[in-house]
């Protein structure tokens, strides 16, 4: 009954940051994740809202991508992105954080505060690699520059990139030897 | 910044029933119904595993259709659907089938016990839309023949089908009227 | 190091039913199962808003029990039960309807639509045994009529009262010899 | 119909660090802060686990104190501390860390990793008060000399203590002083 349909399976990326954007630099690179996710042939995972998400739903858009947001609450949401292709309500308000996470192969942080900080805990506690933009301030740049969530440090799945389509080719690139 | 995307997006059918086929007029019509889904363009969404799911999928997949997994647990499962186009992964248990009708705008039950019985009373509580297929015995039938999941029973959004393609054709109808 | 406290445990048993009542014999019934938990040194667990719980709770503080209460949001919440002794905010919104019947060794329900529709299906998923009151109208009746929650039926942990203390003495029964 | 019952509630405080010990120390200041929380008639609510939790419980239990537990999953578990009051199981796996923190007015973390680390951004998340234990190595420690979990670092609600009992008394300080 099994068959093995695996393989024409797209990779499923998640991007996490700031839910406002606090700079050009930080749209621009968000942006360029979205659409270098949609140019891999991969599918964006995302909380579906403002900011980073937007940024890079719109990405991912543009470059006739999908995208997949796991949203807070329901679809009647002023903060909704226009940009995702699937939008899944769950009503568990931060509680989504981690279903962001798992829906996930592999995590890309672009900054981010304490909401951020819960998903890169949480794709710590599911063994998710994770790529910190360190071009950007915020939880992405401190834990890409400590290196590790583990406290006290250990050398683990923790890589860092500069910019959006480094940060891509890198996630992609440890999800695939890790499989 | 909001642009109407909204247009272009498809829709989200869910497919609830048995994870343990009861007979093959219920393989048959769960296969038709991911089948109708694929055709009609839409999205299924489902539970992701065996029985009506497994069954549902393959109809999605053979036409050539996209279906999408709200998972128990992890991707390590056994009685995953070998057929998904996306898995969502939740580790919840259970506690996921709230997410399988959330994801839906609309859903169709084919036959089921007491895990469908869960999702059709969240359907209710989430208002969303539901056709029972009636000629499967399970709470699809005894739903479907009683008309509503209100109590005291009050007329409402619980309508039935015999078929598999009269059951998609029946809730593309009513969620496009409710839109 | 595991040392045995268990049996000094206190019974955790649910109370379930209507947000709104619906009668004066349901509230009275609803009052008369808080008070004969607390009575019996148990602990009452709901969902910690109005209708059944309000009564049940109020049962139990004026018999001086103790009630938690599993919420669909924070505390900052119109409809909370003042009479709560411990309150577990969730902001799980519906999604808190599991918690309320996996926190309870044992489920009274007494009345109930849709979101009692939904606690009964999990309470039989997570195998917590029933207590349907018989004697007010809604979910508690039908089931407890139905004597099963599975379909088709069959025997199984369903069992039913006419009053609260019935049920009370029942449902401790039941979960004292399934231990 | 509201009564004024709410000044006889007991504080709820949550405490959260490894769940396994990591030296003499770090059990006996979470043994402490267990039995000061029982002392001060105050709540614990914890994961229900090992490690911190396990210390805690029994300072607890060894002061007549209540204690509460949030399990990851349901209460045949080899690692449950024997010495809850109260046991609420919600198979959510990891997701139960944001009820943990829901469940409490304020939160004593003692060291601790990514759990740890992910309940920490809950609580800010939650705006919950938070005391970091900065005697012992963890999270609980950096995020306490950090002051902050936002980030760029804001002045807010993360205190330090270096002792358990110190912990206590500031914990309930703040959050009476929040109400």
């Amino acid at each position: 009954m099994k068959v093995n349909c695996m393989n024409k399976r797209k990779l499923q990326i998640g991007v996490i940051g700031d839910s406002q954007i606090r700079s050009d630099l930080q749209y621009k690179i968000a942006y360029e994740i979205g659409q270098e996710i949609a140019h891999s042939g991969s599918i964006l995972i995302c909380g579906g809202r403002g900011g980073v998400m937007l940024a890079a739903t719109k990405g991912a858009y543009d470059a006739k991508g999908i995208s997949i947001g796991i949203l807070p609450a329901g679809v009647e949401d002023e903060e909704l992105s226009p940009y995702l292709t699937v939008r899944i309500p769950t009503f568990l308000h931060w509680g989504r954080n981690p279903l962001v996470v798992l829906a996930s192969e592999g995590v890309i942080a672009c900054g981010g505060n304490i909401g951020t900080l819960s998903e890169l805990a949480y794709a710590a506690l599911y063994d998710r690699p994770i790529v910190c933009i360190t071009s950007i301030p915020g939880w992405s740049q401190e834990i890409g520059e400590r290196g590790s969530l583990q406290n006290p440090p250990v050398s683990e799945q923790i890589y860092h990139a500069e910019t959006g389509i480094e940060a891509v080719k890198k996630i992609i690139e440890v999800i695939s030897t890790s499989k």
